[in-house]
């Protein structure tokens, strides 16, 4: 089976963030098709056709992770370290989104090889502008790498 | 010596290209102090402070790295791989801004850990909307690491 690449793999295990997120991403002015999963192992899977996902193939591409940092099953650093390891997968962009303001986990996110990260703000409308200004780059400005081949 | 930290450094040699992306980025909607080097030993003489720039201590820290490819003395993929592979640099997000559309270029950027890759437009109001859209995301939206520490 073949599956259409989503513009954007959203993980959130947070059904509330979830939510937030998923309204303002549908306000965001451009098209952008949304994948869900809910936590680190379903997130893998996903991308490298795994477990419920392994009829697809090639695996989706999305052009965009957004990545919360505290997940169940596997954490969201430990999902970035896979995603970045993975020669495959390297090359797609994944911007941490998270609450957590600790120094720790920005510097940890970096050194695992982040492209961003972001600090969720508490006020929706500061939300939404961030949200738009994530599609704006990573959807329009941006330019993600082809899955890996032999030169 | 202490010197100001710039938000952006801007690494490229070619004259015209230069005059280009400053007067565009002297239009970004928000305070933007850029610092110029013209190859890429001096990219990385700024950013560890060595040679002309050993008497600024501790090296300025820019908020964002705006690396050309093609540069003289080291290209910018050197560049790229010399920052990310040092845990003082590792967390400064470099974009990649380049005419070029291979594909290979582009897979190799990601490799090496470049946290975004854009191809620079011709049209100069596409450009420019491209500028605005680098300054808005990377010093308003990102959350760039401060220098790393032991925790």
């Amino acid at each position: 089976m073949e599956a259409q690449d989503p513009d954007i793999l959203l993980v959130e295990d947070n059904p509330e963030d979830l939510a937030l997120a998923l309204f303002a991403l549908k306000k965001v002015p451009m098209p952008c098709i949304v994948q869900t999963v809910r936590d680190g192992e379903e997130a893998l899977n996903f991308v490298f056709g795994r477990g419920p996902f392994s009829n697809v193939s090639p695996p989706p591409r999305p052009r965009l992770i957004l990545l919360d940092l505290k997940l169940p099953k596997l954490t969201g650093l430990e999902v970035l370290r896979e995603l970045k390891k993975n020669g495959s997968t390297r090359g797609i962009p994944v911007v941490i989104m998270t609450s957590s303001s600790q120094e720790k986990d920005l510097l940890e996110c970096y050194e695992e090889g982040a492209n961003s990260y972001i600090q969720k703000p508490i006020d929706f409308s500061e939300f939404q502008s961030i949200i738009n200004g994530i599609g704006s780059y990573w959807l329009t400005i941006n330019k993600a790498a082809p899955a890996a081949r032999a030169f």
